[in-house]
């Protein structure tokens, strides 16, 4: 496993944590922290033994407290660290919050957010491709963009409103005001609110759930089809890939597996691999182009 | 009318009911079932007489316990029921799920829901293109499909998060669990929850108010309009068929009557049908094929 | 400013407040009311004191009570006005009601409903573009056009679903049925529900947030970049437009002064304007044309 200096990443029976780790900086985003964070998710899906990714913060306070602008964080100052580039669809222009949600997106396996404590700018929008979000009772939230002159990044215009409906959305991005635990809740941004004690056991149970009873093959193919086919203007190009998913998942150790456990009443031993045993005609999508 | 062997259709008063009836198989969902659910809609649209379309399950217990994987039921197993096929393209390799709710997706009646029981796999699956679900208060919902071995089918991963938003989607389909009325309705899976004697009643409450009130064509387009034209990119779209269809139905017998019936405030009696009378752009869309 | 006949335009400390104002006809909706509400969100997107637009209606019994079916107001009477043209793709046909939403989705200033009683057909159906909503405990609404013998207009079957989801839209259209204030709120449709004296003073509040904390050039980006790129089938075109936004708004004098203001814990004071300073690649998009 690669070394890292600003996250940690911790595997036990089955389950990843990744921790965003900057103690004394409210773990604020670098771009240091975003090569690990992407680094760790190569890791997570090339791990067989990995069946979940929970994605905290160290400490009691801050989840990630946005982009480090101090000089110090400045690798990761998208304001500062470019050159003069002449066009805008150079690489060097590239967001890097974004750079981190679209390898997030791309996760095969399922990430569970457990957001512990302050998360504003970056630190908020990069838990939107999560697949679920926990939080704690003292976790505020901010899309504070429009309060520094810039935008909403990190894809979250794509996102949020795919969590929250477009009415929340604009009012959290257009006024840019911090929020509570509370309202992330009634509106539909987290799935549940916790004390900070009990935040991570909770998202362990959620993980355990999928890691003791799923065909991981039958988890990354959910994932992969959830986010992409809900996108599409009609549900016939859902129908194209259900069709072939269920024609040769429908063939695999797994499904035997699945359908014998089930009829037995017994734990599922699911033999396929996320490595080995994707269907051949995944990836069914060209992914689009940076320009 | 078709005879039906696994599967009822009564017409009164302007309703039609759909009832899932293989009662010692808690109405497990065989491919002789989708034919005569099929058949059904055709029928339902084909009839002037009908104005809303409820469906449910026989008893009091299952609304559709999901595919039938007993050789009684093997027809309907769309696991085993496959010859070798060369290519994925194969129209043999069709979810049967996905023929069902693509062919609900086109009704040109409103569909009413009215889950009555357990509703697991494409028991669950079959009621997303419905336009509102109902249940039961012991109603049990599971998209199942990730501790099978297999994936979400029924084109399931467009239709589900339209309505309960990519959260929710994503955890009732990773951790394949089982969940009750109560997280149904607050997840807006279902619109409401009724005591299972009250069920049928309350939902033809809501077909009556359809069908005494609006007219059959302003409800076959309207159900067009909002499943196809959401799905676009821009609302230029939705404004192209508005346009066309307020110069078109502004015309019309039926909008007289609408607003003659108003002024006079008295119960419209609409004599314009959707056998007859859809106006002449009708469909807009070049439906895609299956490859 | 233009002189109005139907409607208001007041301005105050960077905010205007249009007001549908026809006293005795409850507001109803005309072909010069929607001319004059162009007309105004042309003033108000021009003037770069304009910070925020607060629409509500004249009165504390209707915001708008649908199209003016009367003689009078039958400029506005879209069934009437139109002579027969040969193709339905001819300008003359276009609706009226969307006219003026694809206006209004275009806007570069947020848009506030406060919606005070009474909302029924393009009356309700012109509020979906707004930003945020607002109403008064008296108010009612109802997407009546099935009730009318036509069918939803002003782009409503992409704009409904996008903040109730499809169950709730579908319901609403399907049985043209009027609804309360509460039911309103628990769907999604208003934000909140005020007693009549307090609406406009909460709808002023969330503008004051806006226009005192706020850069207004990041406003207006992040109102089109939410519309716009949530609509679309991938977060990389969001991606696209992040990167460039970032980058060159990273470079404004906005941008220094919000995290300068930040730092310094000050109330910020945003030198660019919406008419100066938008970025160079804005607008990044190709507007469909009517056809």
């Amino acid at each position: 496993m690669t070394e890292f200096t600003q996250i940690n990443l911790d595997k036990a029976d089955g389950i990843a944590t990744l921790t965003l780790h900057r103690p004394e900086k409210m773990n604020a985003f670098t771009h240091t922290m975003m090569d690990e964070m992407i680094a760790a998710i190569d890791d997570t899906d090339a791990d067989d033994s990995v069946r979940a990714v929970i994605v905290t913060g160290h400490g009691d306070r801050a989840f990630c407290a946005g982009a480090d602008l101090t000089p110090e964080g400045s690798d990761g100052n998208v304001f500062a660290r470019h050159d003069p580039v002449e066009t805008l669809s150079d690489e060097r222009v590239r967001d890097g919050g974004g750079r981190l949600t679209l390898r997030l997106f791309n996760s095969q396996k399922p990430l569970i957010g457990a957001c512990n404590g302050v998360a504003v700018g970056v630190g908020a929008t990069m838990q939107l491709p999560f697949d679920m979000r926990l939080c704690s009772d003292n976790a505020r939230f901010g899309f504070v963009f429009a309060r520094r002159g810039i935008t909403p990044e990190a894809c979250s215009s794509w996102f949020l409103p795919r969590l929250v409906g477009m009415q929340t959305a604009l009012e959290w991005c257009m006024t840019g005001r911090i929020f509570d635990a509370a309202e992330a809740k009634e509106r539909g941004l987290v799935r549940s609110v916790h004390p900070q004690g009990e935040l991570m056991d909770a998202a362990i149970a959620i993980a355990r759930e999928i890691a003791d009873n799923t065909s991981a093959v039958s988890v990354a193919m959910t994932r992969a089809m959830l986010w992409r086919l809900s996108a599409t203007e009609h549900p016939m190009m859902a129908h194209r890939v259900d069709s072939r998913a269920i024609y040769r998942l429908g063939k695999s150790a797994d499904s035997k597996e699945g359908v014998m456990s089930f009829l037995e009443k017994r734990p599922p031993n699911y033999p396929d691999t996320v490595s080995q045993n994707m269907p051949d005609f995944y990836p069914w999508w060209d992914e689009p182009d940076f320009r």
